[in-house]
């Protein structure tokens, strides 16, 4: 593994866009070494977000209720953006990689990987949350492992919808969540802006999915990643809960798999549309305004160069 | 939209007080970028805020509590802040404009594009809610859209006061909640004072409208802002609540949209009177005291040039 | 009030122990700046916390719970450091000052314009609270004013202990409380071990409040301050609630006002004692070690000009 | 205690691995320095956490419920951290002890001190706690001190297994449960990825432990820590609770002394394995790399200088 140690900087290239051919060996090592990171921070930012929601339903409401579930995804993620920031960007989430890749910000080569490594990462944390919780479980259903009814443990794992939800409501429900977590995930890494502080990226990154889970949570467990759900929910179907995962809520699987790409890209969309488009680039900030107000624009160029190298 | 590029810096140059003379096509321009980032930034802010609502209230306490609706205001508010920061300021509050104005940090021509995008925003993120949490609302009060009564739903989208308040009552309460954001909205950023840590000032802003929730909300749901309370009550008036939104809790509507705007120039004002008039001038400081002794006012200089381009 | 404007850096001079002689205008200017300040602070504070104190007892749990308080009182005070930190240090409570005054930190002459401030900054908090409370605690008790039983409202004001607590417990409780709130606002403080962030002080200040809320206070609600109890507990006296405030809990009332600077100055004293004075002086420093290993004391240093102006 | 002050220097050398010779005075002291904080900050994080759990039991309900447990220790361990961050790195677990000495973070001489000194501070929180809630324990329990039934209080000091729990799943509960918070401590620690903000560490670390209390909590109470857990055992054995603290549980009692070095140790050691040795070295970086891409490595060169000295 000691060969891998050259490739660092690359990864920091092709975040930022820039291109630098290299050895093809590097390439692949570049691709374990993301690939490694990514499956890790979706192994933990799931493993406490999993946790989270098996200690509140087989603790019927002694260890934690609704916000605690929030609370465990919420911090998760911020561990995650820890695990992985650096090196593979901390996406955990194939709806966040297909938005970077659709506006150039991850190259479409990486997203197969980005994806494997996610569904590799989710499905390692289901099987070991239902491990850890093997008794619990047991315990709470009397060994019954059922999708429906009160004593109902499948949604320790996939989101299921609320029972007046329609595939259309919870269609729509899928889609405006991922647009508000993408235009906000925007925002917070928007250097021209106002950013998340240096250092600070994980717990803005987790406050934002604390609020929502408070917000945009009860249709339909805010899934709002692809990749976070199928994996747990194939995990279950195999581990003995059945078919049941596919067919409950009127065959609702596919519907966290398919709305979140599409919202993702219309909430950062709107995004750039109405706001960062209308950025003063640098070069024209560099060139006519700075000689009319030079020390306004100082404080700008300074934090262009502190935050450089912070994607969220 | 390419042309708005340009006008960057005056958004800038106004919220500091500088005049500077530009042809009259910029200031259009910058008239429509900034209103587009006020109007996203609330949008945002209250579909967060609104949401947590909805869920709260259809949930019936299966999806969150009270804590919940604060903590989604609350961090609704922080990721406003970080979408409108640098461009619009983020006020997403008529009242907050109208002080900021009051004491010169914003012209007043600039106050009705903000109160427009405010209201826009807000009306928008109302209808959105409302479709999001359609089948939710239609589930909980059995198709049925009321103002009072046990199965209650606008309250979702405006505020309405408690059974004991009198308008008297209210009127003080929205006087002095606003007061209270606003005096502490004026310290957060005073950068002669211990202001809010530099890209930290979202989530101080956000832990403000969290306190001011917990503190100061039960009597009639803490407002505090006209734009904020009017466009959704408008929606719900049109949207099939009726005329009970204007006439219900003796005719409140009114109370959210006069008594702010006075509180915040009252908080805002009590805290310059108090604390803000009595800091050294920058002029004093140079000249006199920094021969006396220099290292000390050191620190100061340099918080002064780190924090110059934050405003919250 | 022009005239104060001269004396700012008097305050930051004595706060740091350095006593510069300056005519005697000024330091009766400096008085009142600094009173101004500690008032405001305590106001907000208290304001703030009695708010959510009566937000939880006249809902009856609609509007928040135990927690909410503990929010509210260390949020508040996170509010009054953003508002008093630079000016006054923000003390807020008789027993921080006492403690300052005991270890050096303060002019033993201004403690009484401390307590003074915070007495007064705490009787108007009160008031107001009532005010803005008035209909909900009329409606909540029926009118009917009392200290003891179900539908008692002197505890929005002042603090009473529990039914089994005895004055010696109390007393103990109070002494250990103010001890741990001291012990840790020193260590927050200490720009030789691992302080609160520069800027961040306001919000450690408020998680630390927070904390001794949830660990130290069903015993007897964590008054852990002086002027945060008598000055609320008289005002109830006058207001309505009578002379029972002082006899309640077997005479508590002193209890609060003798235990908090007793267990203060024990607190920051232990931290001395274990801590602080085993940290290398900084003339030790710049003489001796750093000749040995010269870049490891570098970063101490650097923080050291950093946080210098820093006083929580 | 005056002479303890020269051996500064050398905590922060055998932190960072480096070897230097030095009277054998200075050792003994520096032992002794760095004892004294250890203890002091364990003291501290364990009578928040007690306390916290003290209150929620006592109470009943009203003065907090299990987040507020999850609240005490969280920040419990992040004042800890404020207070022995810079002199001891504030472990406060001997698994993190462990697992540091393993990894060649701490010399394998001085973790005999470190167990040492958390026992001691965990031993005295304890007694603190008790003493400070004796009347609300007594009152609660009618005197009646018991491991187990309705009015148990042998769980406000250790730790205790759920009903359905057997020793092997209670086991490998521990394991895990250490093994994320080890695999995190190193992801918030490692500079060279996206470690938590310089000053914010205690914080960072608080809310990784609020969010291990929240996900992997609900089996055996989260001991992940052997000096945490059978220091107050000890104490509740001599202080009236009797044999049964250890037999209870099937004899659980020497679990979380086994369990979570293990799991600690094997966190660790995933972290690294996936992440941490695929960093680029310094000295490659320096001469390698930087000569394609100077300006790209500048920000991590320069985060490194800030960060050099911080070790959580």
């Amino acid at each position: 593994m000691k060969d891998f140690v050259e490739s660092v900087e690359l990864g920091v290239s092709q975040r930022e866009g820039v291109n630098i051919t290299q050895p093809k060996v590097w390439i692949k090592n570049e691709l374990v070494r993301v690939g490694l990171a990514e499956s890790l921070c979706t192994y933990v930012m799931m493993v406490f977000g999993l946790g989270s929601v098996a200690q509140v339903v087989t603790g019927e409401g002694a260890f934690g209720q609704y916000l605690s579930i929030n609370l465990g995804f919420a911090l998760g993620v911020a561990m995650g953006v820890h695990i992985g920031g650096k090196i593979s960007g901390a996406h955990m989430n194939a709806a966040v990689s297909f938005t970077m890749c659709t506006f150039g910000r991850l190259a479409w080569k990486m997203f197969p990987v980005y994806v494997f490594s996610q569904l590799l990462g989710s499905f390692l944390a289901a099987g070991t949350i239902y491990a850890v919780y093997y008794e619990a479980i047991h315990d709470y259903c009397g060994g019954n492992l059922t999708v429906t009814g009160v004593k109902a443990t499948a949604g320790i794992f996939a989101t299921y919808p609320a029972p007046y939800l329609s595939l259309l409501g919870g269609f729509i429900d899928q889609v405006f969540g991922t647009a508000m977590l993408l235009l906000c995930l925007m925002a917070l890494s928007d250097q021209k802006n106002k950013p998340a502080a240096v250092g600070g990226e994980p717990v803005a990154v987790g406050l934002l999915v604390l609020l929502i889970g408070i917000s945009l949570g009860s249709n339909s467990g805010y899934a709002i990643n692809p990749t976070r759900d199928i994996a747990p929910r194939v995990f279950t179907a195999i581990a003995g809960w059945g078919a049941d995962v596919f067919r409950s809520g009127n065959g609702w699987w596919w519907v966290p798999l398919v709305a979140p790409p599409i919202g993702g890209v219309l909430g950062a969309g709107l995004y750039k549309a109405l706001v960062e488009m209308h950025h003063q680039p640098l070069s024209e900030q560099g060139r006519g305004v700075m000689q009319e107000s030079e020390e306004e624009s100082t404080p700008l160029e300074k934090q262009k160069t502190i935050c450089a190298d912070v994607c969220v």
